[in-house]
C-alpha cells in the first residue's frame, strides 16, 4: 500500500489510479509481433470480470462477518439483504458481458488463441474463492482428469483457495443461523405435527382423486399413485429423524432442522420477524441461479469459439462449463424448497400468541 | 364474463384464450389492400404493452387496497413491497421492448403510418390510469395545444380516467401513512431539534472550510458561500412550518410532516420496524424513474421513426415524450430525498428506549 | 375476421382491439371461487409469450418465403438478416420476462396450481411450430414416456404441427442455398486441396510441438497426441466423401457440401458477396442459442416453483426443460463451425480473379 | 512497457496482470481512518467504466483508421460494422452497470462523499476523447460557468483532449465518405429531380386532404396547412443549394451532399452495395442514442444520490448530465434522417442500369 503523503486537491485519475489501471493490458499477440485486434477485448473482458469478482468478495465478506457471530441481531439482516441484492445486480452485468465477448468471432479468436496456452479463466482464484466462501467443498466439484482443482494454480494461489475451504462458509453460517431459529417449537404448539397432518390430508385427497377419475386407465392410475407415494416419502424425510436425507441431488444439503426453519420462514413470510429472513433466503437462491446461468452462457460461448475441438488439456471448455453449471451448487435446497410446500389454504394457522411474538413491540398500527 | 360450463380437462389454449388473443391483430395496411410486413410488429408491441399495463394496474390496485385503510398493519407492508418489486421487473421488460420496436426502420414504418392517423399511443387509457392512480393530477400534466389530456379519448374512456383522478391516489395514501408514522416525536426526545443542530454544525463547518481555503479566489469563495446559504434555506423549509415549501420543481410534493417521516425512515432504515418502509419508498422512486426512462427511450425512438416532422396534431412525438419524461413526476420528493440527508456519523443517536420500541417483541437474537 | 365497415377516425383502442385483448384473462381460481392474486401474472406472462411467438412466426415465414425459391437474389439476403435480427431482439425480451415470472413465489403459485392441471405450456402450438419451421424433426425430440409430442395436443393442433413438419424447414432451405454457393470450386483453383494442405501443416506442427516439449511426461504426450489425431479425423470427415459424418451430437447436421460452404463463408467473410451470408449464419446460431438460454432459465424457474416434485404426468418440469435445452438443436453445426477453422494467417489466399468475382460491379472505391 | 523476458508457461493471473489490477483500489475513506464499505463499489464501478472506455477507443480508432484513407475499399465496411456493433454491446453493459451503482443508497454515499471532493467523473479523459473522436467540438459542448471543459483537467490531460479535437473526427470522415458516394448522379438519371417530384406530389395530396376534410374547423385547417408548409420548407433545404440549412437543432450537421447520400443509402438499402453502408449509419445513430440513455440514467442517479443540493462547483450533477444528454450530439442528422423520407410506394424506381451497377459482379443467383 502506498504511504499517504500531503497532497493537493484529489484528481479523478489519481483517485482511481487510472494510469496503472490502463497500463495492465499487454497483448501476447503484440509481444509475438503480430498484434491481434480482438485480444484487447479478451483482456478487458477478463479484467472487468475480475474487478467485479473483487466486489462480490467484498460484499460476501461483509455478509460472512454478520453471520459469523454466535448471535445475529435482527437489525443486521436488512444490511445482509442489501449486500446480497447488490451481488445479484452485479451478476446481471456479468451475464450481460457475455454478449460483448460474443462479438468476437471464432476466426478473430484464432488470431491469438495459441499465444495464451495454457492460461485459462479456469485459473481465476477470485472465482474459486467466491465458490469456497459460498460453501462449495472439494468433493462437490467436478474433477478434470483426476487432478484436484488446485493443480492448475500457482502454489500461492492454491494455498489461498485451500485456506478459504477451511473457513466456515456462508452455507455453514446460514445453516447454523437457521438451526437457531426460535420458532420451531412453541410449548404446546407443535407446528410439525400440525404440518404433517395437513400434508397427510393433501396426499389422501390426491390418492382419492386419482382413484375416482373415470378418464384414467388402470395403468395411468398406477403411475400416478406411484408419484404420490414418492412425494409421501420425501415429506417423511423432512419430518422424521429416522427417515432418509430430505433432499438428494448435486450440491450441499442442510440439516433437517435448518431445512425445517427455511420452510417455516417461507411459509409464514408475512410475519414481520420472518420477512427479511425470507428475502435473504430468496436472494441466496438468486445468486446461485445467476452463477448457473453465467456458466451456461459461457458454455455456449466456448462451443461457438472453439467448437468441439479437444483442447490440449484433454477436455472441451464447453463440456466442462456445461457440467459444472449442473453440478456446482451450494444452496440447492433453497432452490428446491418448494418441494415441501403445501397450499396456503391448508397451512396450519399460527396461534395468536405465537403470531404476537413474531411481531413488533410497537403495536399501534399506523 | 363467460358462463362457466361443465368441461373436460383444461387445455392450455383454452385457458389463455389463445384463439381470441391471436385474432386481435388486424393490420390496417391489409384492410387497405397493401399489407405492410412491419405493421404486425407495431400491433404486437402495443398489445404486449397493454397486457403489461393491465398487470401493473393489478398490482397497483392491490397496493392501493392495502394503504386505503385508516391503519396499515405492519405485516401488510411486506406484500406491498413484493407488488412494487414486480412492477419494477415488468418495467425492465417494457424498456427492453423498445429495442424490439427499434428493429423497425423508419422506411418500413412509412409503409403503413398514414393508415393509422389519428390513432396514437397517447390514447392508452390504461397508461393514463396508471399515472392517475400513482397520483398524477390534471394540473401536473404537460398540455398539448391548450386541450385537456382527455380530449383525444372517447367519452367512455375519458370518464374512466376522470373517475380515477378523483379517487385517493397512491401518493395521497402514502402521504397519509407517512404522516401517521408514530416515531416523529417521542416525549422528551425531540428528534428534529437534534437533527437541526447536526445540520447547523455541518453548514458551519462548510462555511469555515470555504473561508479558510487558500486556493480559492474571493469570487469563488462568494459563489461557494452562496451555495451553502441556499442549502441552509432548503433545510430550514424542512424544519419550520413558517418557512417555504421544502421541495420545488415539477411533480407533486409531500406535506412537511410526510417528508419528515420519509427522511426518518431513510436515515434509520436499520431499525427493524423501518426496514420494509424504507424498501417501499425506494421502490416507489424506482417505479417513477423507470417510467421516466421508458418515456425517454420512446422519445428517442419517435425521433428516429418520424424525425422532426411536425405531426398533423401540430407537435412532434419526440418533443412531447421528452418533455413529459421531465415533467410527469409524482414521487419527485422521494427521488430527491437525499437533499436533506446528513452523513451518518453526524446523525443523532436514537435513545435506547426509542430504539427498543422500533424492534421486535421477540428479543433473544439467534 | 370482422367485416370492414365505414368508420370514423381510427381510435387506438379499436385499432389494437383492446377490449377483446383485455377480456382474455379468465382466472381459474376465480371460477373456483377463491381468486388467487398471482394467477393474473401467470396468464399475462403466457399471453405475452404467445403474442411474441406469433411475431417470431411472422418473421420466420418471411425468411422461409425468401429461401423457398430455387434461386435467392442477393438483394433479398439483407432483408432476411433484418428479420432474423428482429427475432434475436424478441428473444432478449422473452428471456427478460422470466425475471418477471420469478417474482411469483412458489407459495403464491400453489394457490392456483391445482386449478390448471393438466394444462401446460408444453402444449403451446406456436412454439412447436417455431421449432418445426426452424427444422426440428420428430426423431430429434426428447420423448416424454414413449408418447409422441403431439399426444397432449388437440386433434386440430396436432394436425397443424404435423403439417409444418412436412414442409421444407429453414434448415432444409438454408442447406440447399449453401449447397448452391458458387464459390466452392473455381476452375484451376481447388480451394479444398489448399485448405487441406494448411490443415495438415497445422496438425504436423501440433504433433512436433508436443513431442519436443520437455515438460510433458510420456503419458501426457500420448494423451495430447491422441487429441491431435481425433482432430485430424474430424477434419478428414469434412474433406472426404468416403469419410464419416463431419459433425456428431444432438441436432440436425448439414450435408458435407453445405458445411463446406458455411465454412468458406465464415473464413472469407470480408469479401463483399459473403458478408451478408456470414451475418445470416451467425444470426441463425444466435437464435438457437437464445432458445437454449430461454429453456434453461425456464428449467431453473420450474425447479424453484414446484421443486423436484414429480408431476401428475410422471416427470418434473425442471428435468424435461433442462434436457430439452441440451437436445433440441437444429443449427448445431453452425454453433460448432469453429471446430473446422484454422488461423487466418494459415488460410489459403484467394487468387485475384476469384476475389474479383466476389466483389461489386462498381469498382471505383469511394 | 515491461521488458519481455524468457518465461515459463503463461499463467492467467500474469496474463491479465491481476496483482496490479487488484491493487488499484485505494479507498479515501480508509486513508482518512473511517473506511466506508460502499466506497469500494464506487471505485470498482468507475474502473470498469474506464476499462470499457479504453475498449471503445480501441474500436473507434480502428474505424477511424478505415475511413481516414482517401478511398475506402468496400470490403472494409463490413469490419467497421463489426467494430461499431461491438461498441453498441459494450454500451448495453455500461447502461446495465448503472443499476449496480444504484444499489448504493444516498446515506451510504454520504459516508465518503466529502473525501472525494473535488474529484469527479466529469474529469474522465477517456470519455472526452471518445466524444472528440466521434466529432464533438468545443462549441457544441455545454459550458459550466463560462469555463472551458478542459479547465478541470490536468495540463497533460487537457493537452490530450485538445489534440484529439484537432484530428479529423469520425463525423468528418463519414461526411467525406458520404460526399464521395458515386450514386448521387447518373448521367441522364437525375435522382433528386425525381425525388423532388415525389415529395411535391405527397405535399399536394396532404394539402388537398386537409382542405376537403369536413370534420376540421377553419382554424384547424389553418394549423395543419401551416404544418405542411413547414415540412415543405425543410425538404426544400435538402434539395437546393440556395435554401437554408436542412437540419437545425443541437449537434453537428452534415453538408447537403453528405445528407443526400445518407438519404439515398437508407432509401435503397436493399441494393447490395448500399446494405452495409446502411447498417453502418444505423449503428452510428445507435451509438449516439446509447450515450444519451447512459447520460440520462446517470442524471437520474445523481438526483437520487445527492438530490438537488448545489455542489461546490455551483451546479447540480443532475442538471448538468440532463442538459448534456440533450445537447451533446454529433450524429443528430442520422437520428432525424427520417424527416426526409417518403413512403416506399412513392419512391422513384431506379433505372435498371443504375441498379445493375449497384450489384455484385457475380450475377448467377444461388
Amino acid at each position: 500500500m502506498e504511504k499517504e503523503k500531503p497532497r493537493g486537491p484529489l484528481y479523478y485519475a489519481d483517485y482511481i489510479q487510472l494510469d496503472r489501471l490502463l497500463g495492465c493490458q499487454q497483448m501476447q499477440s503484440a509481444l509475438h509481433g503480430r498484434p491481434a485486434h480482438d485480444e484487447m477485448l479478451f483482456i478487458i473482458v477478463h479484467q472487468t470480470y475480475e474487478l467485479w469478482f473483487k466486489q462480490i468478495l467484498w460484499e460476501l465478506d461483509a455478509v460472512l462477518a454478520t453471520f459469523r457471530g454466535s448471535r445475529v441481531p435482527e437489525e443486521d439482516v436488512g444490511e445482509a439483504v442489501l449486500h446480497c441484492g447488490r451481488i445479484v445486480e452485479i451478476q446481471r452485468v456479468l451475464i450481460q458481458q457475455v454478449d460483448v465477448l460474443e462479438t468476437m468471432t471464432p476466426l478473430d479468436f484464432l488470431d491469438f488463441r495459441d499465444d495464451l496456452i495454457p492460461a485459462s479463466g479456469i485459473q481465476s482464484v477470485q472465482f474459486r474463492l467466491i465458490e469456497n466462501k459460498l460453501g462449495m467443498r472439494r468433493g462437490d466439484r467436478l474433477q478434470l482428469h483426476a487432478a484436484p482443482y488446485t493443480s492448475r494454480l500457482s502454489d500461492e494461489d492454491a494455498a489461498r483457495v485451500e485456506a478459504a475451504e477451511k473457513e466456515p462458509s456462508l452455507f455453514d453460517l446460514i445453516e447454523g443461523w437457521l438451526e437457531r431459529t426460535p420458532f420451531l417449537n412453541f410449548g404446546d404448539f407443535d407446528f410439525w405435527r400440525e404440518y404433517r397432518r395437513a400434508v397427510d390430508a393433501m396426499l389422501a385427497a390426491d390418492r382419492a382423486s386419482i382413484l375416482s377419475n373415470p378418464t384414467l386407465t388402470e395403468e395411468e392410475k398406477a403411475t400416478q399413485l406411484a408419484g404420490v407415494e414418492a412425494t409421501a416419502r420425501r415429506f417423511a424425510d423432512v419430518f422424521e429423524p429416522g427417515a432418509g436425507q430430505p433432499v438428494a441431488g448435486p450440491g450441499r444439503h442442510f440439516s433437517r432442522r435448518a431445512l425445517q426453519a427455511a420452510l417455516l420462514i417461507n411459509l409464514y413470510r408475512d410475519e414481520p420477524i420472518l420477512h427479511l429472513p425470507f428475502r435473504l433466503l430468496a436472494l441466496l437462491a438468486d445468486i446461485e441461479r445467476n452463477f448457473t446461468t453465467w456458466r451456461q452462457r459461457h458454455a455456449q460461448m466456448a462451443m461457438r469459439m472453439i467448437g468441439s475441438r479437444i483442447g490440449t488439456g484433454g477436455t472441451s471448455g464447453h463440456e466442462y462449463l456445461d457440467r459444472a453449471a449442473e453440478r456446482h451448487k451450494v444452496f440447492a435446497d433453497l432452490s428446491a424448497l418448494s418441494s415441501f410446500f403445501i397450499p396456503r389454504s391448508a397451512l396450519p394457522k399460527l396461534p395468536p400468541d405465537v403470531r404476537s411474538r413474531m411481531g413488533f413491540k410497537f403495536q399501534t398500527p399506523r
